[in-house]
């Protein structure tokens, strides 16, 4: 992503809150969507707003989603605005006052108008970057079908607008609290990916590829 | 939560796609919320949806949210359709055909209309939800003071309206490829949490409450 590509933060992108936790620069917030695994897409509907949990992938302007060509939440996003964020959870924050408990995290928003991506070899890249942002299988599996193809629905996101919040540090207590008797701190929270788990049916004699192999004992999220 | 508190889903929270993954169930929609840790709070704007992380709480038959009274899209969601979606990653997800990648997780997703919480004595018990529901130190730790109560917004979403989706076992790969030469599974992910690291300001001398000291070294989200 170029600094071109995002551009300055709009206005409705910008933090009204908690504004020194912003980042608008390229590489936060590409750091925050490379490292996470599931997005929360939201659109509005006539009957309000729906948000679902989705993969994703990513190319310099663009993320990428897909799904069944009978995903309503999907359909309904075409054309249309939408907002996907991307949430690392890094740990909890206990407050000595506990109307401060919170959470340490990264995150990333992004809003703009989606579009059907239809240009076969973008769709076919698009579903590559997909799956491989969730395990980079790719190049060692098999390709989709014509059949696959054309009953998925992938939509592209620009990455235009976006900003990311990072929060990190302590609990940010009153002042009259620091000298009080209440313990304040934060508590890290590490995930990690264990062994691989071959399916029920799987064939015999099929190595784990080594970009699955390598994940086990990893940390996630880019947290060690 | 009893079940007549969630009644029968609604039409517009009926699971469309993966219908066999959906859950109405009382118990699975509360263990999903009781677990989870951050929910994705979408809220359509006249700019489109906007999707954010938050903190929660849980009562029977409500969710609870809080922030600045400044907060814009805590504010825009007061008595407007609003969608709480929360997702636990369980792990990721290798088809035989990358275009199968997928996750195995957990996820509720309530709709409703957000109301502002006005009673003082539902503002502190649902202030107090939410920050036990982070880490349960509300009755180690200082009640909040007035003045921080009257810069606080919190709003109330019903739990009427949700439904949860299971999504576990192995990849759901064509049957022409179970014979095929590729490998297929799973890689869990595990989270845990670390040790209590107290604030670099912490006094000297102050203990670590022990909801928060039996946190070190669990696993979070449900899974082990």
């Amino acid at each position: 992503m170029t600094p071109e590509a995002l551009g300055p933060p709009s206005e409705r992108v910008r933090l009204r809150r908690g504004r020194l936790r912003g980042h608008y620069g390229d590489a936060t917030i590409r750091h925050v969507l490379e490292t996470g695994i599931i997005a929360h897409v939201g659109v509005s509907t006539d009957e309000g707003p729906i948000v679902l949990p989705m993969a994703y992938g990513l190319e310099t302007e663009w993320l990428f989603c897909h799904g069944s060509v009978a995903n309503a939440m999907l359909r309904s996003a075409i054309d249309q605005e939408v907002c996907v964020t991307v949430t690392l959870l890094d740990g909890l924050i206990v407050g000595r006052s506990p109307f401060h408990n919170s959470a340490t995290y990264r995150s990333v928003v992004i809003r703009g108008i989606a579009r059907r991506v239809e240009d076969p070899s973008e769709r076919l890249r698009a579903l590559q970057l997909i799956a491989d942002h969730v395990v980079p299988t790719w190049d060692s599996g098999r390709r989709p079908t014509r059949e696959e193809l054309a009953r998925t629905l992938v939509v592209a996101v620009p990455l235009r607008e976006a900003s990311a919040k990072i929060r990190e540090g302590g609990p940010l207590d009153e002042p009259s609290d620091l000298d009080g008797p209440h313990w304040g701190g934060t508590i890290p929270l590490k995930s990690t990916f264990g062994g691989a788990v071959p399916a029920p049916d799987l064939k015999a004699g099929i190595a784990v590829p080594p970009s699955v192999a390598k994940l086990g004992g990893r940390t996630a999220f880019g947290r060690g």
